[in-house]
């Protein structure tokens, strides 16, 4: 005999930004690597030089996708790790020739206090350089900042996780490297979606935003840039005590193979985009935020007036969707995100789409179904129906 | 039709300190928790908030094995992070009290250099407090560098991983407690092997070292104990960008199940244990260090007279069996180690056995039958056979 049961809800996860379900490569390649590469790479023994000989295919794998030797590339313990390790180390080799960091408005939380701490170690200053009604950088202002005597290190984000513009890299490398200041690129958002770019000298890479599993992250640092460490001695001071060989492992192979498929992907997503754009510019008195051109394939971003973030995220939550917001990004910093507020659009109301490689085009007309509603009824419960 | 082949000869691994393959249930748990957890445990949506409640359920489940309340309980990158940051924020607190910090000289090379930096840091000193022929802590000298002025945190481990020794944290506790020292323990040797001490302020454990995976550290830090951030701005101080919510519910998964059956193991492994002890002591020019009695229950240290380590894990390591060496521990540090040369013991010919759970007596019988035509031969190749 069964018992009647309630199926529950679909779940269709539209918050793929910094965390998508692992690809389905990176879990038989992490069930592998727990098989092959559990045991202490530095050992001597056969199970080490295994362990080892896995982390090292890796770094090989990850090179060459990021256009980098394998010597140049790390792994750390997290995206924000390898932010924060990148901006201390440099800016601590450069301190003879600099004390202050400069960055965008819009870069990762991350960056912006790793360079402010960095700065006060140096007793230098953090340049702030503003960005426009889309987040792209001022880019005159961010070359000034860079020509400007005492600057040790400069970043800047190839494309905002947030609303997905992407930023001019070229230019603003090309001045950089005219003026002998390492740029620091953080692709934590890009990798994995767009054609990595070669405008660096650091760059971060994220494996939780391309699939790979979290607990690891990419740095490649090329050759010519000079690091120093920072905190106690360490074999590595990128990740002390090590990483996972198994999550490094796994996190090259899905970066392998999503860049497999990565322009089809594109092509795929953005017209997703496309679509969920033009329903969203139905809704009444809503703006959609960020680069319509130049921008992530699989990001869209809007604000709605009238509406609680939050409660929206929640709203949507109920009918089975998971987004993001700006104005309610985690259950943690319930503040107004400072990317939208340098761009000086509306902080409030404000969801994120971000479509995995696994979204449907069933997945994005369900939600598009749901969607206006869901706007409607958070409207009516914080009484602005009739505004 | 079938190709003749040579099997491989079947390995041994004899060199589980700090790296063990997975329990099954760690192994089992990871699956589940990479299909349940693998979001970002801070979004408000349901996939975040199942990722926050594995978390906390990982954080429950570590706190009731430590001895400790939840909020006290800390996930970190690494054993080497929990290390280096409990060094740091404990004594970052403590500035007013007291610039320098107490270890033992046994301790492990990541306090070792955390707390050569952290002194640094302070302009204070780093006072190492020597230990005795079974690496057993001078307690007078340790008591007096506590009361000392100055001190503001004092680390020593609950049992050290190379010889096995354990050490009085009982005593030395009470007199940290006197003095208002924090004191921090290093468990991450025994931690899954020796009932839990409740000797501590901080307390450090390796999951990697219980069967847990690699990739994630323990740590447990009182309520009382005060401590500071030193780094970047970041919602957690202790793993800035979060650890991994499937490792660290794999890492609390594998220390339930240890503990479990820990006494039964206790008695198992010491038995081999002194069933290696008494044939080794039949090889000739041979000397076993570390305390005979107490001591972790499954680790055993011996030094072989005109032997090479190196020579001898390599050696061993073509019979089949994986061992570990003080004097040949990585093969990133090819030197002595500075446990034995604390001791004042040999620092050459080392070899350390650890045995897993999973090590069999048929195991450890057929590592004793090689071991001793190992050590004859590596003394034959070293010219040192009719010494």
């Amino acid at each position: 005999m069964t018992h009647p049961t309630t199926a529950p809800p679909p779940r269709t996860h539209l918050d793929n930004g910094g965390s998508a379900p692992l690809h389905p490569l990176a879990r038989e390649a992490l069930a592998q690597a727990l098989a092959d590469g559990w045991a202490d790479p530095r050992r001597l023994h056969a199970e080490g030089r295994r362990a080892a000989a896995l982390l090292e295919g890796a770094r090989e794998a990850v090179a060459t996708v990021l256009g980098a030797r394998p010597p140049e590339v790390r792994f750390t313990p997290s995206h924000t790790a390898s932010l924060h390790a990148a901006v201390a180390q440099v800016s601590r080799a450069r301190r003879r020739q600099g004390r202050d960091v400069v960055v965008a408005a819009t870069e990762r939380a991350a960056t912006l206090h790793a360079a402010e701490h960095a700065a006060r170690q140096a007793d230098g200053r953090r340049v702030v350089v503003p960005v426009d009604g889309v987040a792209r950088v001022d880019v005159e202002g961010f070359v000034a900042a860079l020509g400007a005597d005492g600057a040790a290190l400069a970043a800047l984000q190839h494309a905002n996780g947030e609303v997905g513009t992407v930023q001019p890299l070229d230019v603003v490398h090309a001045a950089a490297r005219e003026h002998g200041v390492p740029l620091l690129v953080d692709a934590g958002s890009s990798v994995g979606h767009l054609a990595v770019p070669h405008a660096w000298d650091v760059l971060a890479a994220d494996p939780a935003d391309w699939g790979g599993p979290a607990g690891v992250g990419v740095l490649a640092v090329r050759h010519r840039t000079r690091t120093a460490p920072v905190g106690p001695e360490d074999p590595d001071p990128w990740a002390p005590g090590g990483v996972s060989v198994p999550l490094a492992f796994a996190a090259a192979v899905s970066l392998q193979a999503v860049e497999a498929d990565r322009v089809a992907q594109d092509a795929r997503r953005r017209r997703l985009v496309e679509r969920i754009r033009s329903v969203v510019a139905g809704v009444p008195d809503v703006e959609v935020v960020g680069d319509p051109d130049d921008r992530l394939p699989h990001v869209v971003t809007f604000s709605f007036l009238y509406v609680d973030g939050e409660a929206l995220v929640t709203e949507l939550d109920r009918a089975g969707f998971a987004v993001g917001s700006g104005s309610a990004c985690t259950a943690a910093t319930l503040e107004p995100s400072h990317v939208l507020a340098a761009m000086g659009v509306l902080t409030h109301g404000n969801v994120r789409v971000a479509l995995d490689r696994s979204t449907t085009d069933d997945d994005v007309e369900r939600f598009l179904a749901v969607l206006p509603g869901a706007v409607a009824r958070v409207r009516a419960m914080l009484g602005a129906d009739g505004l």
